[in-house]
């Protein structure tokens, strides 16, 4: 007693004069001592920072000293000195395909297509198959620091049950395509499918539901105005492939003399909210367009370079100001999932295509595996920075690798030097999805010996 | 003793009938449990295979039960179902300039040179420096599986020192530069310098001293000639940038009437083991000469891409059949010194380069980072395949990461699957160097201790 009134005391001498600290606001968890970089409107850097969550939120961001006085936090994650930065955003993939990693390299989009990824899916797609590749894809994202991830495939309804089992935020929309898909047969078979999904997970926390047309050479106009109609009824995304490739836009100008974007823009339907993965010859009039309509565009340049379909005009839609986010589309031609090497491949390949090593600076690109992620999803209001308010996605890079050092400016190290390997923690919604490389959601064992079991059956598929 | 003979007995009865095993040779190591991608002369990948290893050499390669008959290995290191692979070699880089990791980046090459590189090296390059820097980057290169590495710098005896000490293999040479160097202050001195280097190391297992004028733009005509001459008394070979940007093929046309491969040819400088980073500019008249010449060509796509200098005639080289390696240059323009990243970037941009995803293959970008860089610094006798009689210099890459499956194609998953962090361990003239991810030869808190008291003068240096 004696003690405790001592304590008490001497701690009533310690205290500034005058000023009883205020009692300190629960919170459910405090990423501590680390280096933050926020992404918020002023782009601020916080050097010994925090982030304090609450509710799958973000409570506040700021120095450690005034977090830890004004937050009790029932748990603590330490960065360990390394870079807390808002989880990446993954614009543009089709997860289960990284059972198909690698079954068809080197090859012309044609051949890749019509020898390769369509007879394998045709063989191999089952709800099982989707689920077990989304669950691979899924321990692959966040061990290189996807948070969110916008996917377009088939049995969809498997990738937003293995996303949320992950713990990883999606934006998942079953593929409309002109063809009998693995699961659905036609294009009204897979309205009806998108619509009973739509209505399944309104109101989850982490998937959001869209509408996913293939593209406007797969998705006849009828096809995008019902999948435009179903989408707003749902307030949904959509989903699209738009100007990958030269004959793409061959084809559009013969069927509809024009190009793909001024077609979606005749259809009505384009929006806020419509993603268009891939924007590699996209006009200056077609920029102008998607960017009236406030669409979104996702840059993939790992893939666009590996298929050669061409390198986007990163420089100008930067100067626009466009929704662009960056994407690694499917691991069929990337080879993986990887946001980090993404980013580096987009600064790069803006740099040379523009024949100036000024453009797409660390930090424009940095925007666009985050901000700019969200912006093209729509979703600038829910995720792509730390700042109060804004859901709890948040990664940590760490300084284990001798690669790290020195390290003089975090924004340029996350660009140009950081690795996915190089990710030890990442908390999504508030929870902590993966802690010291350790993924805590799935297990990991089971999932490789499940994605073991279908090899055999792709490599057949395939021939190899 | 009965038990003993009874042992003797059974194996008597249970050995194949009138054959009697011939006793199994010596070897100091087999590298077992792993598919060997040889490189060899018939580009075998041996499934189930081993490399047995003696006095620093390749004794054997084949499958695990013809080697385990044939040798008594002293050690033996497991490869964990892995991929046993040449070491990587990186033919172009400037090591000690890992200090200097992100200080310019997002910058024009002669503001990157004159307001950062140049100034940061008048201010900062010592002895200690060099010797830590190597240190910093032997650790880096040993962690994503470089093997050997070509080298120009300054006050290259303490790269020499601490190459050997990290038991890398180095092709390394004092920078001939026409103007004060940190060290040289003069191409006289510079030359006397790399005399006594020339003789300091000859006959040393691991570093291979070589002559290295910096470049056409930077080494004047008797200078070259010097070099060649120093060079070829002591069976040297010769390191210097060629045609890495416009702005030097301008300035070379402009002093000399001729591009920089012309003006070396009529100098006489040419020959097998003169190494030409870069050469993105080369013609195909240049390129006719270096073949000729057998000069190697060092291919550096991600500096070439974060300079916006441009994209080497990937294509062409290998059609031609040049002595065609991969470089990383140095980190102050990369900004790491990863070789699986630098084989990716460039299967993906002579892809794009060429208008055509069939070009610079899997298979011929491994070639690139492994045999062909041998061949580019005249070495295709000791090192770049798993061959009997070569040295033994191989890495492991392993599984761990959830990314590395499924593995259909073993090349495939090197070049576009497989990143630096999956290297698991690393053999360098028979040595083990690492061993499931820890260095063996460098204390690497203590290099990171003494690269860390170099920061702040490298920051005071650039005003960052």
């Amino acid at each position: 007693m004696i003690r405790r009134l001592a304590v008490a005391l001497a701690a009533l001498l310690l205290a500034p004069a005058a000023t009883a600290a205020p009692p300190r606001e629960a919170a459910d968890l405090l990423v501590r001592n680390g280096t933050v970089v926020t992404l918020d409107s002023q782009r601020r850097v916080i050097a010994r920072g925090a982030v304090a969550i609450r509710g799958g939120a973000v409570l506040a961001v700021g120095t450690e000293a005034e977090l830890a006085a004004r937050y009790k936090p029932r748990k603590t994650l330490d960065a360990g000195g390394g870079i807390i930065l808002p989880g990446l955003v993954n614009a543009h993939t089709h997860a289960p395909m990284a059972l198909f990693r690698g079954i068809a390299d080197d090859q012309r989009l044609m051949d890749w297509l019509q020898k390769y990824v369509f007879p394998a899916e045709a063989k191999n797609v089952t709800a099982a198959f989707v689920r077990t590749g989304t669950r691979l894809a899924a321990l692959e994202m966040v061990r290189s620091g996807t948070t969110t991830f916008a996917d377009m495939y088939y049995f969809e309804d498997e990738v937003a049950l293995a996303t949320k089992e992950a713990g990883l935020r999606g934006v998942l929309g079953e593929t409309l395509i002109e063809f009998p898909a693995p699961d659905n047969k036609s294009i009204p078979d897979a309205l009806r499918y998108t619509e009973a999904f739509l209505k399944r997970w309104q109101g989850d926390p982490l998937i959001v539901a869209a509408v996913a047309p293939h593209s406007v050479y797969l998705a006849k106009p009828e096809t995008l105005r019902a999948a435009r109609e179903l989408a707003d009824r749902y307030q949904a995304p959509l989903l699209i492939h738009v100007s990958e490739s030269m004959d793409e836009q061959a084809q559009v100008s013969r069927e509809h003399g024009k190009t793909p974007v001024r077609h979606l823009a005749d259809l009505g339907f384009l929006r806020k909210g419509v993603v268009m993965a891939h924007g590699v010859w996209l006009s200056a009039s077609d920029r102008a367009v998607a960017l009236e309509a406030r669409a979104g565009i996702v840059h993939c340049p790992q893939s666009n370079m590996k298929l050669a379909s061409g390198a986007a005009p990163v420089k100008e839609m930067l100067a626009e100001g466009q929704r662009l986010g960056l994407g690694t589309d499917g691991v069929a031609s990337n080879n993986d999932l990887d946001m980090f090497e993404e980013m580096l491949s987009a600064a790069l390949l803006a740099k040379l295509t523009a024949n100036d090593p000024t453009v797409a600076p660390a930090a424009a690109v940095l925007e666009m595996a985050t901000l700019g992620g969200a912006r093209a999803l729509g979703m600038e209001d829910r995720i792509g920075s730390l700042e109060p308010g804004k859901r709890a996605d948040l990664i940590v890079v760490g300084s284990a690798e001798p690669r790290t050092q020195p390290l003089y400016d975090p924004v340029s190290h996350l660009v140009y030097a950081a690795k996915g390997a190089d990710v030890r923690h990442s908390v999504i919604e508030g929870r902590v999805v993966m802690k010291d490389r350790v993924v805590l959601t799935l297990d990991e064992a089971r999932v490789r010996r499940e994605a073991a079991a279908l090899e055999a059956g792709v490599r057949a598929s395939v021939g190899r």
